[in-house]
């Protein structure tokens, strides 16, 4: 069971916003209190100092800790590409799922640096969503199916939820996903992806405008399912559920982000328990992350996806939390305070 | 022995960065060899691949890897206090000192995160520099002591160094350093440090201008002796002497970098195994940054110093190297390649 299992209308999934969990407000309080007493000068941590409030907040408690940590990576494949939109062949989707199942790909290694367990969802890797230039790229019921599958993935018992994704042609997915959530022309939306040389990025661009020709002005959910793809709803899916738990979520780079696009439009408060792990070398993802009203918490120069930005992220948010807990106050160590 | 051990004149110092080992290009070209074979497009990892591609060279090995890792902070205390410029006591550099000993501080939990050796060296706590505006704040002797005790607690099996600082007083004393390094007015250089105010700020900048006009045109080193302090001559010290050993250095924030700016200044290969950890929040970072043609792995808004912010870029170099040695090759994984 999930927070969706029983829904069978997308129309109706803005409505759960309205009953989420919010964050709880005394321990967001107390935890403030305590970075406050500990032997560094106020402020002087950053984000690391914000990082530990946030996780005070959804754990409901002023000493959060991360016990688990699970990594979800969703694949798909999108119609899209009969449009030549990326170099690669579709079938390095179903590789790349069975590298990551190896142990091979950037995500198996940095789940092993920053301790989370990864788990890949391959969503019908041979059934590519439609050609959204031709019409929706999903039905609503496939866009729910996705959702559902991505709700059930996630581990009830984590304390922090890293999403990825894969899918060759899926960074043109996340440009229109953008582009129809917040506006403007296909051009400020769209960068090289994986291997687009500049002819690329103005094919990307010209077929982002057909669709939103075809599909302009359907609502946040239905503007999911136009575009597609299985692994962008997956990962709505799973930011829902992961908030019923109050599994805070550190979502990837530019792909990951934009997947999260329309869950944003139906209601901001969706994404209220994520962060941002990585500024993605994509030209769009600035433009992206301050239409959302976030922040990356990295910024490496990567343009990956699988999860890796956030992956690298969670060892950020594990060294926030050991300094939360960990340092000494002014007056255990006997520090003078200003 | 260390490579300072012989050395009775601040000005032979210079010499020095003739003779010093250079990364090997050979491994170089056989690391990027490697990235480029690696189950993602080239480039995708950004930083991570230039980061493993840095360590290789250092290591002379395709395949780089930390063992150990060691992280040294550096304690001392400044005679400039005696002009205001810092609304903490002296006394909180000792009790800061104590609080690393006793695992109570930011870097202890963080060394413990990223995996590092943490060793605090105190110098002459009992004993502050001169006051810079009325004299130089140490001797030729005292600047080669302390940076041969530096050099002296650099761990030679170590593969990484982790440089950090503590000091009360020591936001001024970075500031003097970058300017009386690379020009400029003092107010361009001069940020709040720890808990000043906007009269704080000015005062500091003030200061600074008494300083230039009576050390101006120093030799680089001259200019290391006539600021202070200790803390910043065995941070030069430790950065040589990891260089004589090929060990790759992590500089923390504002602090330590102004530390290094008279290396650079004197020879700017001194730096050449150098990173910087974190983009100060402290404004004159960027600049300094900028000037000594370096570009900080994380910008997380923090201005702690203590070495916080190389130990989170550690984080970020180990996952580079987990990358960089454990992911598959293209045909390894039976990918296709574009």
């Amino acid at each position: 069971m999930t927070i969706l299992s029983d829904i069978s209308d997308l129309s109706t999934i803005a409505i759960l916003a309205r009953g989420l969990p919010v964050p709880d407000a005394a321990s967001i309080a107390e935890a403030k209190e305590r970075q406050m007493s500990l032997t560094k000068p106020p402020g002087s941590l950053g984000r690391l100092e914000e990082m530990a409030v946030f996780m005070a907040g959804w754990q409901r408690t002023a000493r959060p800790a991360i016990a688990r940590a699970q990594a979800l990576v969703f694949a798909g494949n999108h119609g899209i590409c009969a449009q030549g939109v990326n170099p690669f062949p579709q079938e390095v989707t179903v590789q790349m799922v069975a590298n990551f199942e190896a142990g091979g790909a950037a995500i198996n290694q940095i789940c092993r640096v920053s301790g989370a367990d990864l788990a890949v969802v391959a969503l019908d890797l041979d059934r590519p969503t439609q050609d959204f230039t031709a019409g929706p790229a999903m039905t609503e019921a496939e866009t729910l199916d996705a959702m559902r599958r991505g709700a059930e993935a996630v581990d009830k018992g984590a304390q922090v939820l890293i999403l990825g994704e894969m899918g060759i042609g899926n960074s043109t997915i996340a440009a229109a996903l953008a582009c129809a959530s917040f506006g403007g022309a296909p051009e400020e939306w769209v960068g090289r992806g994986t291997g687009s040389d500049e002819a690329g990025r103005a094919l990307k661009a010209e077929v982002i405008g057909r669709g939103i020709a075809l599909h302009g002005g359907a609502s946040p959910l239905g503007t999911l399912a136009a575009f597609g793809g299985r692994e962008q709803a997956a990962i709505c899916g799973a930011i829902i559920e992961a908030r019923a738990l109050r599994i805070p979520v550190i979502l990837d780079g530019f792909i990951c982000t934009a997947a999260a696009a329309p869950l944003y439009k139906a209601d901001p408060r969706f994404l209220d328990h994520c962060l941002v792990g990585h500024q993605s070398a994509e030209p769009g993802h600035r433009k992206l992350l301050a239409a959302m009203e976030q922040t990356a918490i990295l910024d490496l120069g990567m343009a990956l996806g699988e999860g890796s930005g956030a992956g690298l992220a969670l060892g950020v948010l594990r060294a926030a939390l050991e300094c939360h807990n960990g340092m000494a106050t002014f007056a255990e160590a006997g520090v003078s305070d200003a």
